[in-house]
């Protein structure tokens, strides 16, 4: 898929391993999102966004959310003065996902808008 | 103080280790706030708070954006499904000042209210 294929994908639910990426496919995707990098051994997929004081991480902690409540799929988010960081990555799985490509390459559109 | 007077209390602009609180009134301070613990070696308190879904960690964090801002003292958030950690500390004494105490009690006061 390509970054703009999975701009405009929507997340399914998924449950079960047989879900999970293997490691080619999450390279194949991962390129497609710079600066998003493999963690946590390869189970999650994150990226740090910087911003101009607090409000501004907020605001786009609340623009990501409204995203991953239309989604019903969810980041876990560290924000602070000055900084946003995201992590997807699919629990039920047990790694990562489509989804989770899927709605980093929708947070990364919230700043190119 | 008591932790009412900390509710009531405004942050004031604080530079310099001579507003760094010692050891003790830390401890006198943190036995007003319960469920706030010492971190980072004395430099930083934190709580965490447990939500119902996704929304609600991030309603809380945009109630406690409020407070941050009007006071001009932020906090770092983690939030995800169901939590939102709070932790402060000000960097600009090398750790915990009054501030710190007033936005904890200003944090649990939006639980309360």
């Amino acid at each position: 898929m390509s970054t703009e294929e999975l701009r405009k994908a929507s997340c399914q639910p998924l449950k079960g391993a047989e879900h999970r990426l293997p490691a080619d496919q999450v390279n194949a995707l991962l390129v497609k999102l710079p600066g998003w990098t493999l963690l946590d051994d390869g189970r999650m997929i994150g990226r740090d966004y910087r911003f101009d004081g607090f409000l501004g991480a907020l605001s786009f902690a609340n623009a990501l959310g409204w995203i991953a409540e239309q989604e019903n799929h969810h980041p876990d988010l560290e924000l602070g003065w000055g900084y946003c960081r995201v992590r997807f990555s699919t629990h039920d799985v047990g790694g990562l996902s489509r989804n989770d490509f899927i709605c980093a390459a929708k947070a990364d559109a919230l700043l190119a808008s």
